[in-house]
């Protein structure tokens, strides 16, 4: 009876293994003998005694030897903490020798015996003499004289004949093993996957079920559900008179599983343990909690059960099999939740291109918006409004996109830019409608004079070319590739609900148009956390009205314009509540500069002095004179509420009318109207001045009665450190991330692309903070700004509305500092959510 | 005996008088009364009784009037705790009535009796009895029945006669006083001036000494100083015959005091009482320990002294009185520091528009940068460089300047801007320079394709047109108005000296220039706290081989352009070294973004292809390429550092070449190294990791020693925020308050101009956060950034740079927490150190 003293435990249902002492594979398959699995007697080094390996103290491998036998012939497979972070391949075999091979070859004859053998001086070669691979993989094991050639270049190579020593040979493999889990290149793979420092590797000898031989042989694979969809299915092959996974590698003469067409099945040709496998699945399914893969041997028409690992699968799989698991009870929905990591919901949402195709790659760019879509190339805005007036699909191409290109965007099936970041406007913009979207493609040379787009390889693509984006891994795909469906079936459903019933923190959705709406909707959003007004002002026949009201010279000019305007946005807003019944909509005032609605070519200013029945002179010098150096940090939100106080009443009016239209019409609304970019209590007395006479005015006129909620968008460091007294005025503050972090760091996030690669590289940011919450700078603002909002009102609703929203990383930041809800797109509600729901569970501590 | 409960108290020596409760006047008669001057009696009420008159609470006037004997006639005077605050004017003469007249006809004969009726009656009917003053003003005194005619119109208007009971007189011209003082005009007016709420009005009853009768009598006005220069001077007027202040507004027939060969003089005609008055100067001088102005009355050759008030005077006279003083022993040098009001000391610093000229105003813009300045027009930057070397004076106009107009900023002699703020590039540029600059002068129009610049009313001047500037108040006069000198003598550098010795805070200067440094020397600043690198790259020479740098692919090609500018930076150091003398100079390292030095027109562009030898589309290609939507927030700061990392390397060797020769040639020098824009501790540590390589493989190259200081510009919240992790790495944090304001506000100072002033206005800011430091946000992260910088590094050096640094109010700021020096334009130093040993002065009990 060997025991841990001397480094090394053989596997039985009661030995002391756990999966941080000797490793996943260790821990495995003592749960599989435990089910009465018929493993082959398997001996389990823990990390510790790897470790000693590795600095040269190697254990007893004679006494190892030993346990397997007067001819031991076994297996050695590594064993870590996560199969994830890799390890050095399996070596089988050891053991084989002259001897061997000479008794093997009068027990099952010379074939068997030499493959047996050549396999395993091959693997020593390579991997533990480390020689040449070149000089031993050429070998063919089915030539005559193979197995000669091979010893006989052992020794041209090492000056050594082949080792013939069983505990030698093994105590070789052993070190070698361990040696290579301590190299550099090694750790640093296993560390870039998450590994720990100290990562232990745990090794198993496993006695070698031998799958050649008389009587049915051979060695298969099979598992129990498709790993793309996670659909219950049979997958997997067998092949006669093999080892290891040769089944897979090698397809030639493998047999399918179940019945099948295209050939024999094990099924059929090996009924029995076919029906045993079957039930080991089911076995397996319920004990271990998990859809796994089962390595097995056949052994003169008898099982043995080699090894067993969690089936790999697709996100979609992954949300599937959990959800399955604990429908039947299996799992708890809790540990269902637990087991979906949130962003891989974004895969299940979109389109994805279908991995079995096999379009070209074209082009490779920042994947900014997820999802796949196939459209003809355009070149702008209006093309793509064209195109979608045909209803032909169309891909936006542009250098990049600007408030201008909105509607275009609105028309397009994907974007495609070719500069940009993760923040740029395209890709906010995009993710914001769920438009797949692909920045940063800048090895494309776009010629907007003759509209060609210049791919790296010289080849021009045209307007009207078709290509297929694919947002979610950033490649651009010549012509239309295939796609699969988004997966918002039942089982996504029923996590989504799942996790709603256990999580503590609201989710709403940043939603600006009846489209974005319809999706919150559907994701069961808890109503609009921010929904931004200046593109309704983009729209063909408003932004003429904008023009005019720009150019106006008095107040009454501007209210006349704007008077025009109101029915449109009160459109707008009756359609949003009525989408929302009834949940929350959180209005967030006009925001941008002024000049953003004022062209730039001298064409469009000919166009507007035209429209407008305006010398030229003057609307260049009005353009001219509403030109910022630095637009983020100029003449916008408040400030343009204050200053030219009519574009917030004519908005507020309309809220106001919208919200009596759609109460009638259903659930009572209480709109929330939002002030954007305060930096000083002053900013929010002035404009709750005006905003409450409104509401008292559109009361009078209408004779209803609402109510609706005032509140400031926290988007300045000044906001956040002057909360106390901003708070007091307010019914919530709603953090904007995005301009905060741009202000935190004094980083513009249109122009950081084009060196927050180079930061993120060189780790100057571990992060790039427009991607990621930098919890360390714009956090501490967030708490400074949440605590002393709650000290002056205690009733104040708290909650974020940037980009970050949807943010596993944001959302534990957010309930940490007692937040009410986050907003994000309405596309990242649902890993909102389940990130949510699993905090909550991590607090209540479920693993 | 009159006394406190009474509601009067006559003012004696030991009356107990503050001026608190009775007003300055009150005070001021009593210490003249101690002087043993020759005051007439003088009767004192409160600011209590005064506030009860005004509520109808009437002291006893009967009891009053009898205190000054059987026929009474008076004066009553304001006596508020502080002149500024202005109060109504004296009344005299009260107690005339038709008997008093009677007993005057005969005693002084009915011309002098007819006067001081007159005189009266004019008073009460306007300032009491509220009649029309039209009415009574046109009566001339010296008219036959002028007398009669009076007394008529009174009646016609009151209906009712003169009122003749001396108490009933004395009762309605205090009640009038009183109410007028609480008025809303009033309280407004003394508001605005710093007049808190409560602010109270005592008034001062005094026996008239006539100055109209027999003998020699009259009465005039004394004073010991030039008011502009503060040089000891006789200045004053004295009238035979008069009352009150008649002597300085009837000119006709008042005596000079001193001899003067352009008529008589007092000194001459009553030359006891002049030696008197002297005398009397010298003890107001030596007990009041002020320059006092005395108002007196001679009645029949003998000497009364009514009244004395502080000289008014110009800040260049407070300054030398100040001096005066203290080295008269009469006041202590910490007193006279506390008597000059640091922002005053700027007007000394500057030429000056002559108070006494006459030229006409002809445009008004705001007064962004203090001094007057005579230029020919000249409107483009070549342009006045043209004018320097023909060493002809020109004045800048633009609409606005940029990076690029620097040089001609260098070669104007003022700046004038038709847009911008205070905080504008054109002001903050000439307030660095020392240049007069007017900016937001957006009533004229300029041309720019005909060079010519359209005044408010039509005019046009064109370009060689003479116009002065003056900085000071914003206004531009027509042709060349003659200027004073500015007044760096002997007082005012005695006057700074005395601030050196007591302020307990540094101050620097921010110099980018050899020029900018010689006066910060002139002005004994303790080094330079902010030397920008970045406009020694716009000298002509430089400004091509920057290009080149610029449009570089390689390292190499970039090194190689660099390389070409290391020998002018090299020597732009050495100058500054040399001038500085060893005291530390701070360099920030390279900050703006490269756009900066290209081109905007297609000229330019066409150009540089030419210069560079590239084709045109390329050089607009790579221009377009380096745009950014907010160059504030862009690749700008370390972030060039860190991406292009050739521009520091060069800088460092620059610098420390420079260290090695200047030390050779003088005082060892440590320079300081400013890393800008920092927002992550591992953007410090990168730059320090090769600066300090560079430091070594100088040392090594030159075999030389030498130590340097690197160190942090904190302008983003964030380096507010981790100060605690860069200040490990850096010798100082200097905080850049311009920067760190425009992102705690989320404004750019560029674009802020467009609203400013409405923001100001309509208090939503309590101030222009450029201009005055906003204590409430940026001033929090100021002292974040300072404790947490202290408490990780209790040697590092502390201290702002930005425009900020010269106000009383940042110091006041910075002393509290513990900072280390301001930096400020050299032209705010003597400002920055009096501010500074006021803050201190003020701390030890000093008033």
């Amino acid at each position: 009876m060997q025991n841990d003293t001397q480094g090394f435990e053989v596997i039985t249902p009661s030995a002391p293994l756990n999966i941080n002492t000797h490793g996943g594979r260790a821990k495995c398959l003592q749960r599989l003998i435990r089910l009465d699995m018929p493993v082959p007697r398997t001996v389990a080094l823990s990390f510790q005694t790897v470790h000693e390996i590795a600095e040269g103290h190697l254990p007893d491998t004679a006494a190892i030897m030993a346990g397997f036998g007067d001819a031991p012939i076994v297996s050695v497979r590594p064993s870590s903490e996560d199969p994830d972070w890799g390890g050095p391949g399996a070596i089988l075999n050891i053991g084989m020798n002259d001897l061997r091979h000479a008794e093997l070859c009068a027990e099952h004859g010379e074939a068997v015996a030499d493959a047996l053998y050549l396999r395993f001086i091959q693997a020593y070669a390579v991997h533990v003499a480390r020689l040449d691979a070149d000089v031993f993989d050429v070998i063919n094991p089915e030539d005559d004289g193979a197995l000669r050639d091979v010893l006989n270049a052992y020794e041209d190579e090492t000056d050594e004949s082949f080792p013939q020593d069983p505990a030698e040979q093994l105590a070789q493999v052993l070190r070698s093993m361990a040696r290579a889990w301590e190299g550099t290149t090694a750790r640093l793979l296993r560390q870039a996957k998450g590994a720990p420092v100290d990562a232990g590797l745990g090794l198993v000898v496993q006695e070698m079920a031998l799958g050649l031989g008389a009587g049915e042989c051979g060695s298969g694979v099979i598992q129990f559900i498709d790993e793309t969809t996670g659909q219950k299915k049979i997958r997997g092959r067998y092949l006669s008179q093999s080892q290891g996974r040769d089944a897979l590698t090698e397809g030639e003469g493998a047999l399918y599983l179940t019945r099948d067409p295209r050939g024999p099945s094990m099924e059929e040709t090996c009924a029995s343990s076919f029906e045993t496998l079957i039930r080991y699945g089911d076995a397996t399914r319920q004990r271990l909690r998990e859809e796994m893969e089962i390595e097995f041997t056949v052994v003169d028409g008898g099982l043995r059960i080699l090894d067993a690992v969690r089936v790999p699968r697709t996100a979609r799989a992954g949300v599937r099999v959990a959800v399955q698991l604990a429908n039947d009870k299996i799992i708890s929905r809790e540990e269902a939740l637990m087991r979906v990591e949130p962003r891989a919901l974004t895969e299940l949402l979109h389109k994805q291109v279908d991995p079995d195709g096999d379009h070209p790659t074209i082009l490779q760019g920042i994947a900014a918006s997820p999802g796949a879509a196939q459209g003809r190339i355009v070149f702008s805005a209006t093309a793509a409004q064209a195109s979608a007036a045909r209803e032909e699909a169309c891909v936006l191409v542009r250098r990049e996109t600007a408030p201008e290109d909105i509607r275009g965007m609105h028309a397009a099936n994907a974007v495609l830019t070719e500069r940009g970041g993760m923040s740029s406007h395209a890709a906010v913009i995009a993710r914001g409608l769920g438009l797949p979207c692909i920045v940063g493609a800048n090895e494309m040379r776009l010629k907007s004079k003759d509209n060609t787009l210049k791919l790296p390889d010289g080849r021009i693509l045209r307007e009207g070319d078709m290509i297929t984006v694919d947002g979610a891994t950033g490649r651009v795909l010549a012509g239309a590739a295939p796609l699969l469906e988004p997966a918002l079936d039942e089982v996504f459903q029923a996590l989504l609900q799942w996790a709603d019933d256990v999580r503590d923190i609201g989710v709403r959705a940043n939603a600006d148009t009846p489209a974005d709406a319809v999706i919150a909707r559907r994701f069961m959003a808890q109503g609009i956390g921010l929904c931004r007004t200046e593109h309704m002002f983009f729209e063909n026949d408003r932004l003429t009205v904008m023009r005019e009201m720009i150019f106006a010279d008095t107040r009454e000019d501007r209210a006349a314009a704007l008077e025009r305007l109101l029915p449109m946005q009160r459109a707008d807003f009756t359609a949003l509540f009525d989408i929302m019944q009834g949940q929350p909509v959180c209005i967030r005032l006009f925001d941008p500069p002024l000049h953003e609605f004022l062209p730039h070519s001298r064409e469009g200013m000919r166009e507007l002095a035209g429209a407008l029945d305006l010398p030229m002179s003057q609307v260049t010098r009005r353009i001219e004179a509403l030109q910022e150096f630095n637009p983020m940090l100029g003449m916008r939100g408040v400030r343009l509420g204050v200053t030219v106080p009519e574009i917030y009443e004519m908005q507020a009016r309309a809220i106001f009318e919208a919200t009596i239209d759609a109460s009638e019409n259903g659930d009572p609304i209480v709109p929330e109207i939002m002030i954007p970019l305060v930096s000083a209590k002053r900013e929010v007395e002035l404009i709750k001045t005006r905003i409450d006479a409104i509401a008292s005015e559109v009361k009078t006129l209408r004779n209803a009665e609402f109510t609706y909620r005032l509140g400031v968008m926290v988007e300045t460091p000044r906001a956040a450190l002057r909360a106390e007294e901003i708070a007091p005025h307010t019914s919530f503050l709603s953090f904007g991330t995005n301009d905060l972090t741009q202000m935190t760091y004094g980083l513009s996030r249109d122009d950081a692309g084009r060196f927050m690669g180079d930061y993120v590289r060189q780790g100057v940011f571990a992060e790039d903070p427009f991607h990621m919450l930098d919890i360390d700078g714009v956090g501490e603002l967030l708490t400074i700004g949440a605590e002393r909002g709650r000290a002056a009102n205690d009733e104040v609703t708290l909650s974020i509305c940037g980009e970050h929203g949807g943010n596993p990383e944001s959302i534990a930041f957010c309930r940490k500092a007692g937040f009410d809800y986050v907003s994000c797109s309405p596309f990242r509600v649902p890993v909102a959510k389940l990130a949510a729901a699993q905090l909550r569970l991590i607090d209540d501590g479920v693993q």
